[in-house]
């Protein structure tokens, strides 16, 4: 360690130069989790946040609840449904159970690696698990997170959202309390030949509206999974895919050509004219159908994640590599970074809005690479590949 | 390498799964340059680019004109001025000057890497140099690009920005031509107590509207000079900060403070709350002082750059380290990329339009990393620097 820096000139909080107000060194958060106490650090670059659209900040737990719903909330919302528990107390219990599940599924591929976690909730209701297996055996960054959000939004959003645009709803409308619920996950495997796996699954609710009495509640459904290779192999993506449309046939036999092509379409990398991967399927604000029937099918897809990937990984988790593979890996990664930070829609909301940083930003790589205008010579052994030759 | 990425299942173009349309492996672009022939992979995910605002397409030229302006822009374009060379012409003479002599001082200091340069050209005039050493002995990755550009901008762009509001400017006006030439700037170091910098000037001129005789053209001066440290040594940010101060002084006292507070507001991470690096100059839009007077402060800051970050670079290149420091360089690197990615103007501007992919991208450093809920312990090294002990 270079003296300099236990130099008393620069263990002085304020670093100044002449005539300068440099930034002093603020506290950017302070963190405990339940399984390691440890304090966030203090960030010479610090300075307080100014978000457009604040939420309330998140408080950490030391256990998780039983639930992050208010207690109002656990109660049945509709009469057509054959469960006594809400729409809202079922996607969370849903959500939950297939967190325990990639995880354990997961801990035990890799071997080596085990989840921290990261607990938290906020004052006014909701909260969230944030899970993340970093530098395991087998993967590189893993990260699985469930989150329950209690907010309120704008009349005008609230109107667009139900298509309602330029209606007359009477009387003068307030802000719409809302819920949301979901499961959010990234898993970057360490051998360039394992693929990337995303999946998320979401459900939006209002609340029924106070000034309206009888009128329903207004809920949307979301979700996807999708597949990142940096090398193809065809029969992955033939099962992965395949997997996809089993678990969408068996709800509507529209879904899948549907949900297939608003994948491809979403995981776009517009300036690079690039898919981000190979699909898989995508839906969002999903409400034109049996609210039953969608969360069977959102259920049904969140179980089918370990099914889809893990025989996958089985398959490409031990094949050996040069360091000419793991370059072009880190190239590919760096193709994912730029996608979620320049288009995903949840990312660049969640940075907008002041969420919690770490949980929306688990889905970067550990590791990412930007070479300058990478060519591929004819002597690389993945040049006839690309090739096609 | 494995043998299933020889199987001739995996080489036919398209990869099919059952029922699917996955892309097929389109051409993404074809690239010579100047030192070596190479052509550009084709990306599986490649599909067909979709900007908003195409710009024309560049040319790969073999040599480096003499000048990228049309014949026509050399001439003195201002009765003011003490030379017979148009402001357009000298400025592209100052910037690609500076050019040279920053890749030449950077490759003595390297002592290892040396630049590879792309030179492109577009058919109605304009062009560019690219310079980029990559994976060198100081440096991880250095660009340094010079680029002239002539566009058309729509007619309530170039209002808004002559600050000509809801104006009568009488006859109906057509698109405005307009000519941009600038130099930017990246440097990368591989030590992590060697600080990144990032500079760059640049100059924006319309043309003389030709439905108003002897009306002027529009122009404005914009860029500046920024120092990006992982680990902060007092005496570096002085001299790098009294080097700033001294060009602007030169100029006008105002300068100084002016420009160091725009560059700390505008190099500022909203979603984490901090600043990118630690400051320097940054001036945008630049017209309410003397033509002549701005290109000579232009050109000042320029110059001053090798004298700004050289001796920087001499002091801690060779500075020991250990894997802790260069994981908190990578951290910091994730940092750049995520400022450049979701607020750098020219680079969200660059990827919306469609520009060269590779000029705007070389600013992203060669690799960086992504950790969750990074923690430093009080056991790390860093943590006394940064809790100020």
């Amino acid at each position: 360690m270079p003296s300099a820096l236990s130099s008393p000139l620069l263990l002085q909080p304020p670093i100044t130069a002449p005539t300068l107000n440099l930034s002093p060194l603020l506290p950017l958060r302070t963190l405990a989790t339940r399984r390691r106490i440890a304090t966030r650090p203090f960030s010479p670059f610090a300075v307080p946040i100014r978000a457009t659209v604040a939420i309330e900040k998140e408080t950490p737990e030391n256990e998780r609840p039983e639930t992050f719903l208010r207690s109002s909330d656990d109660v049945l919302s509709s009469s057509s449904s054959s469960s006594p528990l809400s729409v809202r107390a079922r996607f969370e219990k849903m959500i939950r159970e297939t967190q325990d599940e990639v995880c354990a599924a997961i801990e035990v591929a890799d071997g080596g690696g085990s989840f921290k976690e990261d607990v938290w909730s906020r004052p006014g209701g909701g909260g969230g698990i944030s899970r993340v297996l970093q530098d395991g055996a087998v993967w590189e960054k893993a990260g699985v997170n469930v989150s329950v959000v209690y907010g309120v939004m704008p009349p005008e959003a609230y109107r667009a959202a139900k298509g309602d645009v330029g209606g007359n709803s009477g009387a003068k409308a307030g802000p719409v309390p809302f819920f949301a619920a979901g499961i959010s996950s990234v898993l970057h495997p360490k051998n360039p030949f394992a693929p990337t796996l995303h999946f998320n699954y979401r459900y939006f609710e209002t609340d029924a509206p106070k000034d309206a009495p009888g009128a329903p509640r207004q809920w949307w459904f979301g979700g996807g999974t999708d597949l990142t290779p940096a090398y193809i192999f065809e029969e992955d993506v033939k099962h992965f895919h395949t997997v996809q449309k089993q678990a969408c046939d068996k709800f509507d036999p529209s879904f899948y050509p549907r949900f297939k092509k608003w994948c491809d379409d979403y995981f776009f990398i517009k300036h690079r004219g690039e898919r981000r991967g190979l699909g898989g399927i995508f839906f969002d604000d999903l409400n034109d159908y049996d609210q039953e029937m969608l969360l069977g099918f959102s259920t049904e897809c969140s179980k089918s994640v370990i099914r889809a990937y893990m025989p996958i990984i089985e398959r490409r988790k031990d094949t050996p590599f040069t360091e000419e593979h793991k370059a072009w890996q880190q190239l590919r990664r760096g193709r994912y970074v730029e996608f979620n930070l320049v288009y995903d829609r949840g990312t660049t909301f969640g940075l907008k809005t002041g969420g919690r940083i770490e949980s929306i930003l688990v889905s970067l790589p550990l590791t990412a690479r930007w070479e300058y205008d990478h060519v591929i010579f004819s002597t690389d052994p993945f040049f006839f590949f690309f090739f096609g030759y």
